[in-house]
């Protein structure tokens, strides 16, 4: 083997970003290809996902992993290829691990999954739609939001990996799904690709009067990837009984004011507010799985891909998607 | 019969109180008796309630009741004495009715209801412990606090009508329960009184270490009356799955700002909030009166009263309520 074959890529933080991050925060290197021990995986990264908590974790404040520091590698779930077997892999399977931003990586085989996606769905949904996103949104829908057919429901960052599976998914049990979204495009997207009923642009200054006039008797779930000034105005339109599923601070990741929550509305609402973990929903991962691989396989439930190419793309894909200049999940093809 | 038999007193609204209430608030005055009409009630009025809501009330935004304006008399409820039957009633029956702050009222028969209090218990508990104040402690801890025996339950306002039910009721169900108080002589009373395991004076500037102390894993569910301050503060010692209950907020209720939950705390907690409105939650009253009956028969349920005398005084109960100067259910006794 040549000297060159035994290297790697990746991309390390290369400074900790002030508010929103810059492409400068990050740096590529090489380093030498480790080399996997006994019950290890070498694996070929193929696509990797770019994730909003991963804001959180760089500031050391998010709950599933470590803080990242200077010259550490991003971390991030991908699907990647077998090149070193081990367990009860192949040469050549597919699995999805925590890879980190790299282009190589070494895994136990106890910490890869195999890829098991329905017939005609990429082997990246796993990192999206049947991923951590997809189950965020199912615990969303089906056990905090408490809906009944006829329901209104609102979702912001609604074409986002999170956002757009939970809309379709509070679609299909019979409820009036608005968008609340950032820009003409996703507008667009959201109504023509993930059914929504309606779709409100907050960058529009009128966009409280849009929402108001979509949800004329108020919104009876909300399902919170924004926090800020989006948060504050959809609790002021929350149906009595209403319920707020605070999932993301979208607003809040890049160092903004804490979003707040009015508690004289939620008592004059009767409303309720419920923080959402994922990793607290791990039980409902096979019903989950069957249901949202159903609505793939019948075609009812669809998702988009944001997709960039080569690992030297990662830290822009990753600022893009905390400027909200994503549509859909951010995944890099890191060989490309 | 004399003209001045024909007679009644009444208190009623002299200005829109800015801010914290003051007795020159109010003024008596004598008003002509009104007839009862048929199916009409006339009563003598012998224990006034005097509740936080009132102050919501005058300035309009409670739910339950209209706006309170200039001239009007303040509304409340009262155990009374029937002097002119109608209905299912007999003169000398005692009933609780909306009264208002007046020593003499008529009220539609349909409207009253008879005293049912167990044996040893005070008529007037039907205005607190059996009461809505009762109801809505039932409510709070039954239903949304979701308790499991052993969970530390934290009472704000915890030797109020509310939140002494509350807390009591959360220790019968096997909690630990830890007051929030205003003042020495409030601690002592949840101590002695109400039965709580610990007892914190949020007029000490060292409460919030107070209750992490006595709070070391952190609040499993949280009442809180209070708002401001006293919220912020407890909902950042939630512990992971903590549940708070929004009741009533005392401190926003003489004008203060505006009461706020930081979202990122429930996310990272994974903490639920609910608003509450009583009203919300009739159906639990067959159920509330047996088991209240029951623990204030055997004792096991104390409650306590802050009794005012003569209808003149009702201003000033009120004014000591909303500035946090009761300890009790505070009760006028009209005819005194």
């Amino acid at each position: 083997m040549k000297k060159s074959d035994q290297s790697l890529r990746r991309v390390v933080l290369a400074r900790v970003p002030a508010g929103r991050p810059a492409s400068d925060d990050f740096r590529v290197e090489a380093a030498p290809r480790p080399e996997p021990g006994a019950g290890d995986l070498l694996v070929r990264v193929l696509d990797l996902s770019v994730d909003p908590y991963l804001r959180g974790a760089i500031a050391g404040r998010h709950l599933g992993s470590a803080p990242v520091g200077v010259g550490d590698v991003l971390p991030g779930r991908a699907v990647a290829r077998v090149e070193v077997a081990a367990g009860p892999f192949r040469t050549g399977d597919l699995v999805v691990a925590e890879t980190g931003w790299q282009d190589w990586a070494v895994v136990p085989a106890t910490a890869a999954e195999p890829v098991d996606v329905p017939p005609g769905v990429r082997p990246s949904a796993v990192l999206g739609v049947l991923g951590m996103p997809g189950l965020t949104a199912y615990a969303a829908v089906t056990r905090l939001m408490r809906l009944l057919p006829g329901d209104t429901v609102a979702v912001s960052a609604a074409t986002g990996a999170v956002g757009a599976t939970a809309g379709q998914l509070a679609a299909a049990a019979g409820c009036r799904t608005v968008a609340i979204v950032g820009g003409a495009r996703k507008a667009r997207l959201a109504l023509e690709e993930f059914g929504y009923a309606a779709a409100v642009d907050r960058l529009a200054s009128d966009w409280p009067a849009q929402l108001r006039a979509y949800a004329p008797n108020g919104v009876d779930a909300y399902l919170d990837n924004a926090g800020g000034e989006v948060l504050t105005e959809v609790v002021s339109q929350l149906a009595i009984g209403g319920r707020v599923v605070l999932c993301g601070l979208m607003s809040q990741y890049n160092d903004g004011p804490p979003s707040m929550l009015p508690a004289g509305t939620l008592i004059g609402r009767r409303a309720s507010a419920h923080g959402l973990v994922v990793y607290d929903h791990e039980d409902l991962r096979p019903s989950f799985r069957a249901r949202v691989g159903s609505l793939l396989r019948s075609g009812e439930l669809r998702y988009h891909e944001d997709r960039r190419h080569g690992l030297a793309a990662a830290p822009a894909a990753f600022c893009d998607l905390m400027s909200g200049r994503n549509a859909g999940k951010v995944v890099v093809e890191v060989t490309a």
